[in-house]
Formats: structure tokens, sequence, C-alpha cells
């Protein structure tokens, strides 16, 4: 059994502190094979019934990265006008994607349809096969970081219209539309702390039954 | 910025590598403070908007255990009932969960009604919230695992009965049920290809467009 020694876990908590999402990128382009050192970490990543229900667009075209960009400022938009007064001013003062600048675009689906893993775990919780996938990512998150490379997860996005612009079977659910690329900066605080949006809670909520 | 050496990085690709998903546990406590040390990834998890939705609940009474044991137990004939033949009497023959022996099981929820956050992210892509607590989970997991603990992570379950029986809010939707302990033993094969049930595929699926 791997063991694992007291520096290799100080290394990870430090790993996991440093992680952050990022917005700000520097336009230098990722090398396709570190890219693809990311991308191993869905190979290593835990799905439900190994099912690996993981589809993976590499989003490279002009008219599909306009058709993703033009999707989140139609979305964030939209997400302004739910705010009122110096909430929406905070709001619109946020950089909340880094879509021109990331040189590499990652649109991460499930697909519900899959027959792979034949639904073991999956009857009462189907939706743990789109927690499979959110779990991957997070690995390929950590493995990115690791390299000094930055993720930057948009959600700001109408998801079906996503799907149906970049013409994938409508079974593909979209989980995560991720921004990779080298960080013009990292910091230990989120930026919606540093930009007064929210702060880390002070404790875990924690119950016992 | 934080750098990670070529060591480090080696050993969070072995630490992703050994991660299983364990469902045979030793009965040996974990102790306390090592429990909170694994909970503490929660605390570095990115969560979209800031909001920090995940809610976790130690469950450590008999009566607790055993409404999550028997939750299980009908849930697991349920699904054994979906398969027919050979398919089934392999159904039959795996072990689905660690949950009579393994000291401690954490019931993680997301409260959809947060208002931590404001709402940021989570307009287009409510699930975002949920997708947060899954992340965290997975941060949980491989810290579980750099001091050798095993996680298995039970899907087998009405999450609604859970939640009632359990006497949680109902805006707390469960996420996953996990059993956390020490493994009988620890293999770089995941238990379900072992088994016979399905194995990793060979290559990832990647598009482009």
């Amino acid at each position: 059994m791997e063991r694992f020694s007291k520096d290799f876990r100080a290394g990870l908590h430090d790993l996991m502190r440093w992680r952050r999402d990022v917005r700000h990128f520097r336009k230098d382009p990722v090398d396709p094979a570190l890219l693809d050192v990311c991308l191993d970490a869905f190979n290593l990543a835990p799905s439900v019934g190994l099912s690996e229900p993981w589809r993976i667009v590499k989003v490279r075209s002009q008219s599909a990265r306009d058709a993703a960009l033009a999707n989140f400022l139609d979305a964030n938009t939209k997400a302004l006008s739910g705010y009122e007064g110096e909430r929406a001013e905070r709001y619109a003062s946020l950089k909340l994607a880094g879509l021109r600048d990331a040189p590499e675009h990652l649109a991460v689906f499930c697909d519900d349809a899959t027959t792979k893993g034949h639904g073991l775990g999956a009857a009462t919780m189907p939706e743990m096969r789109r927690y499979s996938v959110v779990g991957a990512i997070n690995l390929m998150w950590l493995t990115a970081r690791a390299h000094g490379l930055g993720l930057g997860w948009v959600s700001i996005l109408d998801p079906d219209r996503l799907t149906a612009d970049l013409d994938l079977p409508e079974d593909w659910k979209l989980i995560g539309y991720l921004c990779l690329g080298w960080p013009q900066d990292v910091s230990l605080t989120p930026e919606l702390e540093t930009k007064g949006w929210e702060t880390r809670a002070p404790a875990l909520r924690i119950e016992e039954r």
C-alpha cells in the first residue's frame, strides 16, 4: 500500500490552499503535452459504477469561442439585472470569467445516456454520474495548479444553448466550462473575497445525529 | 506564487492512482484530530460565489446508523431487481458499501437555500452549489487517502428518506453518504474492475470544436 510522507501531505495542503478560480490569464499558450497531463487526471478519477461519463470538448475555433463568450455575456447581463443598488454595482465591477484571454477552453459534459457501468450506484441517485464528472474536474484543477496553471470554472452560461451551439448530443449535460492557462498572479485569497463580494465562513457547520 | 516540485507532482499523481472507493474497513477508530484534518479540506474547497453550501452530519448514534443501513439494504434490493441473469448474479456478489464496519459515517448535504454567495454563478446553473459540495468531498477524499484512510461513497440510498430519517431541513439535499476508516487493503485497481463488473476506458473521449 502506497504511503505518503508528512512533507507530501503538507504540500497537498498547500496545493489546496493555493488552488484558485482564475479569471486573469496571460495569453501564452499551454504546451499540448502539459494539457494532456492535466486531462490525464480524468483517467484517475472516481466514477459511479466505473461509468466514466465525462466527455471533453476542446473549444478552439473562433466561432465556438465566440458562441461561448456571447452566451456568457448574455447570462451575465441577465444575472446583473437580478441585483439592486450597491450589490448590483459590486456585481458589475467583478471580472467573472477569463474567456477572452485564456488560451485553452474546455467544455466538460456528462453523458447521461451512457450504459457504461450498467447503472450501478445510479438508480436512486442518477445525479451521481454528473457528480463523477465534477470530481474529475477537481482532480484536473489540482493537477493544473501543481504545474502552475490556473483554471477558471465558468457557470454564468445557459448550458443548453452551449450544447446546441457546439452541436453536441442532447444527452450531454454541461457540467463545467473551463478556462485554462497561465495565471497573471495567484493569491491565497479568493478574488470574490478581495473584491468584497463574500467571505470564507469562519467555521464548518457540522451536526451530529 | 507557491511552486510545486516535480517530486511533489509525482506524489500527487500517485495519490490519485491509489485513491479508491473503499468498501472493506477495519473497525479501528479514526482519531478525532485526524478526522478534523480530513474535514478541513472543506475549508479549502472551491464553491460557486463562495457560497460554501456544504453541511456535514456525523452519523454516530446507533439509530441513525441503522436507518442508513436499512435505507441502503432496501435500495440495493430494488437495484438488484433491475438486473437479470448473469448480470444480476454478479451484482448480488458485489460488496457495495462498508456501512457495517466503517468507524465514521459522514452524510454530506448541500443547502440549496443558502443565501451565502448572493446567488453569484448559480442563476443559470443552480446545480453549481451541489457541484461545489461534490468538489469539496473529493478534496477530503484525497486528504484522507494521503493519511492512509479509506473513503467509500455510498449512493445506493434514497436521499429524501435519509434526510427525513436524520431529521434534517428539507432544503438540505444529500450529496454523499461517506464511510471513512482504515481500509483492509488498498489496490491500484478499482474493485468493480477486479470483480468483473466494468473496466476502465482505454482512452478519454475528446472532441474538438
